[in-house]
């Protein structure tokens, strides 16, 4: 392995919404992913979910406040916590999850994770 | 919960080699931490050892060859794999990592972690 390069790993993304895997770390996927607009509800009842912003101003929105992040922001949402990110413009992520954790929460809806 | 912002965590820090604990994911420790010149040959046993560079140049010594990582730049160290880190100048981490890991690898040496 060499060093991975995120900005350049984000260059490679054009969909929204679809993280890719660029690494393995102690059963985790480490993904990338490009944001915009609005997300839905929903919560991962096995696992925390972690955001590193990259680029960009995302929203979290949490059932009792909204968390905002920045660049160079980082923020873990507790498992079981309702949360629906929020991007008024595009914001690049770097997110680490259990391999197959559905981004929607929900199997049926979320997208098929792939390796770039 | 607040943003974490990475940057103002690693500004409050004024040690070399010595990983202050900013955040908890998955039963890991997310942390920051400034290094500078040559750390110890170690490996972990149980643990990948996940490394991002915020700031600055470092230099991951493997047995085989060197990792060279700039700013933006991931590199996992699988478990049991031997390195050496290196910085000519300070760099800036994000270092994952479960609780109690030793960062010399050795218990007897291993800086104390503690939460900022």
């Amino acid at each position: 392995m060499t060093a991975i390069n995120i900005a350049g790993k984000l260059g490679l993304v054009s969909e929204h919404w679809s993280p890719k895997i660029v690494a393995s770390f102690n059963g985790h996927d480490v993904m990338v992913v490009k944001v915009k607009g609005e997300f839905v509800w929903h919560s991962h009842a096995d696992t925390d979910d972690f955001f590193y912003v990259v680029k960009g101003n995302l929203t979290l929105r949490l059932r009792d406040r909204d968390v905002l992040l920045g660049p160079g922001d980082l923020y873990i949402v507790p498992k079981g916590v309702e949360h629906c990110p929020v991007a008024a413009e595009e914001v690049h992520l770097l997110l680490i999850e259990p391999p197959g954790t559905p981004n929607t929460g929900d199997p049926a809806t979320a997208a098929v994770k792939t390796r770039i």
